[in-house]
């Protein structure tokens, strides 16, 4: 059914679709386009993709399915773009960290009979270092990708089509597929993906303060401190865009962990010190 | 030179320890005590040690090196019964986590030429969960052993030389050793290892709180989750000594890791969100 892919944005994720894809069969064309040409021809070298196309819109245009792998601001702007040119024949999916934005983004532009499809889709994978260098067939295996689609939506018999068969391949990738709100999702991700990872940056900003300048020091967390500052090597670039665009939800999160520590902070030698470990005992019994 | 080792307490540290030992080559006796007599039955299944001594004390009588692998408050009940029954023919060691008060005690009861030397010792080492099956011989390998010796001891000629023989079976194990001084080493510790865990204490409670009704959530967060919640796992009867003997350097980590959070939280839409990230990766670009 889909025969021809483009994807739009050749680096960590763009890249490890790509492989992914082949890894799990699929036997059609995958062309790539990068806003730099060495990550394009990175991706092209350990064929993530079968080609290389110069102009982005013109690449989409002669696909059936587009996957934008750019930040999120890249994606609501290439968004714009692609719903002028492309007809009902057409569907655009991408894996965007925050949905609200996009999703009503895909409402307005996309998803009547007579434009193309769009489907807000949200891999649950990463690395905390990106570049398609680093592109990993097995990236989302295992993994859950998240779909944030609007029953409301009446698309085209055939683009419909295509965003079944689309589902068909996160499967096929080897990812667990669940179905949620948009604001749902950005709540959700605020607290198990966005709160991590800013309580990472943190944690190893401050921890570069005060041990920075003994770097034999910093050996002597092991694998405990390790774990818990990886995600401080995230780059900016990416996390901006996601602090842009679920700003409210990530506050509140951010204060309710504060205000944890404190409580914390506040009952280290009472019994309700305990009680704090028995619940997060809990949460990783269940984990 | 050293024949004859009593491990007393064999959970994780205890167990690990006699079957690195072994690993390393060491070809004396080693005996183990236990609170509990199935943990100690495991690890003589295990052979971390090659019999059960029914009797701490009589067991740390009959050895040259006793090894204190219990939790802190039970490590300085055992060294003032240790004081009055060893003589300058032993060395005492042991793995607590915090120092500054073991230290001092060893400084009390211990190491003058009359007594027995005690030095204080503690490998970064260690899983989120203990108990005498968890142990492994590998456990040290890679992993930093600190000591907080004090120059002003005048030990026996005797117990010296078993100090310095114990710090060459460590480095058999694996392990790199640092020296330092107990009060230093409890505000470090507090930073590199006492912040983590309870951060991930926090973090776990907090998400138990909020997303623990619904299971299927949880495996949103992917690999970035479950690392920055892996020592919300951790037992609170370890955890419960650490917070009673470094109560203050924690409060004010905690309390240092609460501005930095609430620093990113209102910072989240300006250019200083940027360098907190470019703080976060300069710890690990060190790291």
């Amino acid at each position: 059914m889909i025969e021809r892919i483009a994807i739009l944005g050749t680096g960590l994720l763009g890249t490890s679709i790509g492989l992914a894809l082949r890894s799990a069969g699929f036997g059609g064309s995958i062309v790539g386009w990068n806003r730099s040409s060495e990550g394009g021809r990175e991706a092209l070298a350990m064929r993530a993709v079968d080609s290389l196309a110069a102009d982005a819109l013109e690449a989409a245009r002669d696909s059936q399915v587009v996957i934008l792998c750019v930040p999120i601001y890249s994606t609501l702007d290439t968004m714009e773009q692609l719903s002028a040119i492309l007809g009902p024949d057409h569907l655009v999916t991408d894996v965007g960290s925050t949905k609200a934005q996009i999703t009503s983004a895909a409402g307005r532009l996309f998803n009547t009979p007579e434009r193309a499809a769009f489907l807000p889709g949200h891999p649950m994978a990463g690395k905390e270092r990106g570049g398609a260098s680093l592109g990993d067939a097995n990236l989302f295996r295992s993994a859950v990708w998240l779909f944030t689609d609007d029953p409301a939506w009446r698309r085209s018999p055939h683009s419909a089509e295509l965003a079944s068969n689309w589902r068909g391949w996160v499967q096929a990738m080897g990812s667990r597929v669940i179905d949620l709100e948009a604001a749902r999702h950005d709540e959700l991700v605020a607290w198990v993906s966005h709160l991590p990872q800013f309580t990472a940056t943190a944690l190893s900003a401050l921890l570069e303060e005060q041990v920075g300048d003994a770097p034999e020091l910093k050996h002597v967390g092991g694998r405990a401190l390790r774990e818990m500052t990886r995600l401080g090597a995230s780059p900016f670039s990416m996390w901006r865009d996601i602090a842009h665009t679920n700003t409210a939800a990530i506050e509140a999160a951010l204060q309710a962990l504060e205000q944890r520590l404190a409580h914390i902070r506040e009952n280290l030698r009472t019994p309700e010190l305990r009680e704090e470990f028995e619940r997060a005992n809990q949460f990783r019994r269940e984990s």
